[in-house]
């Protein structure tokens, strides 16, 4: 295998990733130390990380492709939920030993096409070997215009809760692609689980809702890490209460079909996170403009609840009731318990 | 222990990272999901990124402090060889386990010395916990004035080559710091010691020199990997030659006194790698200025070398004969031999 392996570092990158910085001038093929990045007038640049690992985020076994397209797209939602439009992005890569040429390959094209999908380029980055989980560690830059940033603590009280897509498909999918054999069990057939898992693997940023969250919303950020968890942010930083209303939750088909038959992964919707939604505040007489600015550019958004004066999260369940989930979401560093 | 260990990921934002983010509005205190930056009129942007890891770039013992300063160092650095100025950096923290209070206190103290140090501060990151090294991930942002970012690429047939300050303390340093024994065969008293360890441990970017890249250099760019592998570099991107001579080399009394007793630390000394001075090319009719300019700023500049029409890198000796490195430098990701 030694001659399908990759070279130095200097080779991996001319050979491998050079070619995904050439729509970047700046990049400089990434022949230098730095990039180098002329910011429009009248803009400001958003700017994320987020690193995704090895058996925490991803399995080692997923295919190197969709490894690649998820570093890219938890990135980019971020910036889409702010309504920024995506730049360019800075790569650090960790790996415990040489990767093959092949996986490298597919790892590349794979970033290829979340680049395109995302109309995103690569402007520099980092590679080095390791012991530890393979690891990609993306820092993406987008741009709004002048002081336009929407953010996470800036929604008031009556505004309404607006969520983007299907929630849940992404952490049923997880499910799936731990155990393929439970799909039967939920009343999901071939089809419809490879979908979701395809959801798991590749996120869809809702990169048309940018332009209409910076035209209507108060407040918005992507849920990653599970609805309650992250609606209970937004709350938290406004200052205000929140109710959802699980029964006006957007869910597939798939999982209204898995709902039916196993309820409890009512709390693995609302708290299981990776969905990569947008979760958006918007004052009530702006609401029907928003749905339909979003519906023309086919984002469905759906209203889910809303934000009043006083503090806390209240979920109302499927049945009616306040719901209390066991689980509020995915924090990246738990405290011990 | 419980009681000292640190919260779960808000938490430990809000109480140990938001405090290094309070002079930078754009980073909202840390409670979004992205920082905004708003760039000054006539400024380009310089990015850059570079990870650290345990066992690999540090030892896991070292002082959090030092860890924290050595990752922010080693990218402001790289903004410096670029004429930059630095203003904002994102990090990305993996923990193999939840790190105790004490530990992070000493990381963010480390931190907040080196953002004070180079004027430079915290905008947003990321941190979570997952199996293998202790990583942190910085990307940091610097701004030239439009058009002027100083290339590596861009040296001419003709410029000398110029180093800042003093050239293998830090490698010498790592030797010590795996075996402080080794000091006194090189001739190497307590003192001197701690401090070539110290240039190992808290790398010292020459942020007073570029306004002067900026003004006298051709091209430039940080001596990380070793002199020879970045000067190479620094060679082939030109399309050049480049002759490097060895006596014109600016040791530390130090490093003089070692290479006296133990003449094969030459090759430690230029590929060895960690030194984070500038290697510039400055045409010859600006040299003059260039020294006269760093030195009112307290920075020594020393002419090591010149660029000539050809290829490959030359290197003359101590002895005046062509010095053959049997390791050219420091690769992150080495080829399989």
């Amino acid at each position: 295998m030694q001659a399908d392996d990759a070279g130095g570092e200097d080779e991996l990158i001319e050979t491998t990733f050079a070619p995904l910085a050439s729509g970047f001038p700046g990049a400089l093929g990434l022949k230098d130390d730095c990039a180098v990045l002329t910011p429009a007038p009248d803009e400001d640049l958003v700017l994320t990380t987020d690193a995704v690992a090895s058996s925490v985020h991803f399995f080692a076994d997923d295919a190197p492709g969709d490894i690649a397209w998820k570093a890219l797209a938890v990135n980019v939602s971020d910036l889409t939920a702010k309504g920024a439009r995506p730049l360019a992005y800075l790569l650090s890569l960790s790996f415990p030993e040489r990767p093959e040429r092949a996986w490298l390959d597919l790892f590349a094209q794979g970033l290829g096409e979340a680049q395109a999908a995302f109309g995103i380029v690569l402007a520099g980055g980092d590679t080095d070997q390791r012991p530890g989980p393979l690891s990609v560690t993306v820092t993406a830059i987008g741009s709004v215009p002048k002081g336009r940033m929407v953010r996470r603590a800036t929604a008031q009280a009556g505004d309404l809760l607006f969520l983007s897509g299907t929630l849940g498909d992404s952490a049923l999918g997880l499910q799936l692609r731990q155990d393929p054999t439970r799909s039967a069990a939920m009343g999901i057939d071939e089809a419809e689980a490879r979908a979701l898992v395809e959801r798991y693997l590749r996120p869809q940023p809702r990169l048309a809702l940018a332009p209409h969250l910076l035209s209507f919303a108060h407040a918005a950020m992507d849920v990653s890490d599970g609805l309650l968890k992250d609606c209970g942010r937004m709350a938290r930083a406004a200052g205000l209460a929140a109710t959802l209303e699980g029964i006006q939750l957007p869910f597939s088909k798939s999982l209204r079909a898995a709902l039916a038959r196993r309820p409890e992964l009512f709390e693995t919707a609302v708290a299981g996170g990776d969905d990569y939604e947008v979760l958006a505040a918007v004052p009530p007489s702006d609401a029907d403009a928003f749905r339909a600015a979003a519906r023309a550019d086919n984002v469905a958004v759906t209203e889910i609840g809303r934000f009043a004066r006083g503090t806390g999260l209240t979920v109302i369940g499927l049945e009616g009731r306040p719901f209390v989930a066991a689980v509020t979401g995915w924090d990246h560093f738990p405290a011990k318990t």
